[in-house]
């Protein structure tokens, strides 16, 4: 009811695109995925894309990108936000939802920070730019968390990172092979050592 | 002397043409590359492709993903029978080679699994068959390698699914970060974790 009438659908419009550049970046990477699929699943026609994204198909990348660590800093702070959550239980809701999703799409929806990680080359600047700050920010917001349940500081900046690597590796590894168990063994053997690694929840 | 004077350079065309589809999935993945740069890599003209490989790019591409597989089982295989190696020490020494590679590369070349690994849909059966055979295969040897070093069999199934995931994780991070430190972090955790389970070598 408020909003401007020369530009009534600006904030949905740039939101569609986002969600389908990320839905493309989970599926099938930056390169695998055609800048004509990506608008018509957005339903915008290419002079709006330019409008809000002069940078064209790789802004809109980086914008994808902005989005799902947000996204995915928002989905663990509320997993470990719940109350008496330990972070191995948070860490292990977070890798099953990741489960789910790349089973329910028959093996195809995955991080939509990893394909274009890879994909990336020196080149690239500002993609590589977003794609380490996102990971930077994964981590430190997966250190903050073991350093709060009892790990010091330097140990939990080197635990989030292996909780990072693994989390992308067993991904990669249950996408080619067709189910989760990569994802299961990952996490079982590495939640078991965070748990025998931290002090016990209070009242455990 | 001994080749058929009809077919003079067959093998080295068709070796030619894996290592530059590799080099290509180290640098860029299946998508990134064109077919006539990986053609002009191999120095090959586009008829002598189809006569190795009637599957084209694809095809291509799944000689290269079996070609990576046969040399990084070698390449652990030679680590391991060093005298004297403990299998930590070997791992140790595997994920420096590839640090090296990518610090060398200016963080470009990755692993000639992973990137494709990403990019693939459900559809790409071959490339995905590739692909989980190739990573099982690793998975296979690592947790023989752990089996023999003390480790229960199934724990080291799942040690094995763990140390591939860390490090094609760790390299997606020390990619996108321009440095090896996440590499050497990830390392540093999860050897430290083999060496504490894995009964000292003999004479250590």
């Amino acid at each position: 009811m408020s909003a401007s009438p020369t530009t009534p659908s600006e904030p949905a419009t740039r939101e569609r695109l986002v969600a389908a550049m990320t839905d493309a970046l989970q599926r099938r990477g930056l390169h695998g995925v055609g800048l004509s699929e990506v608008l018509q699943a957005a339903q915008a026609p290419k002079g709006v894309l330019y409008h809000h994204f002069p940078g064209g198909k790789n802004e809109l990348a980086v914008a994808a990108i902005e989005s799902s660590v947000a996204w995915l800093l928002q989905a663990l702070d509320r997993l470990v936000q719940r109350p008496g959550a330990h972070p191995v239980d948070a860490l292990r809701q977070w890798v099953s939802t990741a489960q789910q999703a790349l089973e329910r799409s028959g093996f195809e929806q995955g991080c939509p920070l990893a394909t274009v990680a890879l994909e990336s080359t020196p080149g690239d600047l500002q993609i590589r730019a977003a794609l380490a700050a996102g990971f930077a920010a994964l981590r430190e917001r997966l250190a903050a968390l073991l350093a709060q349940a009892g790990a010091a500081p330097e140990r939990a900046t080197s635990l989030a990172t292996l909780v990072v690597a693994a989390y992308e590796g067993a991904l990669m590894q249950a996408r080619v092979a067709g189910t989760g168990a990569p994802l299961q063994q990952t996490a079982d053997v590495l939640l078991a050592m965070l748990a025998a690694e931290l002090p016990p929840p209070p009242g455990a």
